[in-house]
């Protein structure tokens, strides 16, 4: 199933998204019988999924999904942990090794965006830059998984922007707060469940901004690949449902190229994964104190 | 006040505390006649102190404390944010000078421990160490604070250690993989309410690892002031009641230290701050897969 978080005129809901239509939660109660909840993290990993999942086969997708704004699918994470340098194009891009284990970032929950909103850049950001990266969603709460167990706590993924204010991140040398901006974790369009994607490790990536391709590459030039990441930071800490993985960016980023153009006010970043689809952001610039 | 998460035979409340003794909240709901609720996060930022403040001067204070076990003081924050070399002393031993924007890590809340609680280290980690540091506990959600605002959003403050996996943050070169695993954000004992606390920012701070003093400074070397830490940080993420913003530690971490003494299975870690109490907790080194 693809599952969104849908806005419309100031009402949120949810629903399953099949090509631009939509079942709504309340079209789903009505024609399931089940009185499925109304806060769609309590849907998606309290077993309700699992309890409508035989009763879904023959819904109507009655309204159209033009109708709604779409938000960040997990509304309230109490994790967005993301990878620095695992795709080894990106890597030697960077005159880099990837690294054996995972080096990472954790994002506050206040940067999470949704799909056609705006990606806000305070003004005394200069160097402002984009990550394609496919994000995987905790579903089970977790410790010291092995790789050969990862899939089962995989309940699905996203499209993923790791937005970074570069000027930001070379003066901290720490990622953290360049990458920590209200509105800089753009994702979604949608949750794509693990079922639907058959080898989330040999899917297509593309960036492309004002329509010009700028990242090209493919999941499988991951260095670490999706079971030892799981892994890797399940020996670290304890992972809990909803929490968001998110696993690199492949090479076509500005950061360290010579003649790097950052985005700027206007820009559009149309991000898309093979089967998971696409993440439109514009930039918009807007004053600081 | 001082307010203290409180556990008994599994059963987990709050209260008050004062020297020894403990107004737990179904004492005072039936002193006050106000039904507090379960919830120790609702309670301190949903109106309900500011409603009984008034109405408790007069507890008998009627338990004793060492009956119950402390827990972390706020069960859920949606951030946790650490500040790296923001003490004068402690970038001086590093040979640094400290930055003037705060350079942030941000711990899961799954790295959040208690009083007499455990510091797990798994045994893959060779170079455990501590850091000492003043916590904020945010009040308000707010975002773009002037300095001279930043007063009005600090709700309280506690001790609060910024364990840290020195190998894994030196491997890492980003610090936030080490300072992230399960039991590396002790802190507490309680929450001090600001209006308890005459001048945060001349609190003496002290560090004894099985009673040697390994740190002894004050609150007064640190570079960035408390104002301006959120100040800066609210211009970059908006900040939510119950946010955590841990200021930085001063000089006497195990740190780039010739002849280093890491902390070791067993090691008693005693931290003071003064007028919020002391923070205890052991190292115990535990198996990972």
């Amino acid at each position: 199933m693809k599952i969104a978080r849908l806005v419309h005129e100031n009402n949120e809901t949810y629903g399953f998204v099949k090509g631009d239509k939509v079942a709504t939660k309340d079209e789903i109660t009505y024609l399931t019988g089940v009185p499925i909840p109304y806060n769609v993290k309590d849907f998606l990993f309290d077993g309700w999924f699992d309890e409508i999942k035989n009763k879904i086969q023959d819904l109507p997708y009655e309204e159209n999904l033009s109708k709604f704004k779409l938000l960040a699918p997990i509304p309230n994470p109490n994790k967005i942990i993301c990878l620095a340098f695992n795709y080894v194009d990106h890597a030697e891009e960077q005159g880099l090794t990837a690294p054996e284990d995972p080096a990472i970032v954790i994002k506050p929950r206040t940067a999470l965006n949704g799909n056609n909103s705006h990606i806000e850049c305070p003004d005394f950001v200069t160097q402002l830059d984009y990550e394609i990266e496919l994000a995987l969603i905790i579903g089970k709460n977790c410790k010291n998984i092995n790789p050969d167990e990862a899939k089962n706590v995989i309940f699905g993924y996203m499209v993923f922007n790791d937005v970074s204010a570069r000027d930001i991140q070379f003066k901290d040398k720490q990622f953290t707060r360049g990458k920590s901006f209200d509105s800089f974790a753009p994702c979604g369009p949608w949750i794509t469940t693990a079922d639907e994607i058959q080898d989330a490790q040999n899917l297509k990536l593309t960036t492309k901004i004002n329509g010009e391709l700028r990242q090209n590459s493919s999941t499988n030039n991951m260095f670490i690949k999706i079971p030892e990441i799981i892994s890797k930071i399940s020996k670290v800490m304890t992972l809990e449902k909803g929490d968001i993985i998110s696993t690199g960016t492949p090479a076509g980023v500005m950061l360290n190229k010579p003649n790097a153009v950052f985005l700027k006010d206007g820009d559009k970043v149309e991000m898309e994964i093979e089967g998971l689809g696409i993440l439109n952001n514009t930039v918009k610039v807007v004053k600081s104190i």
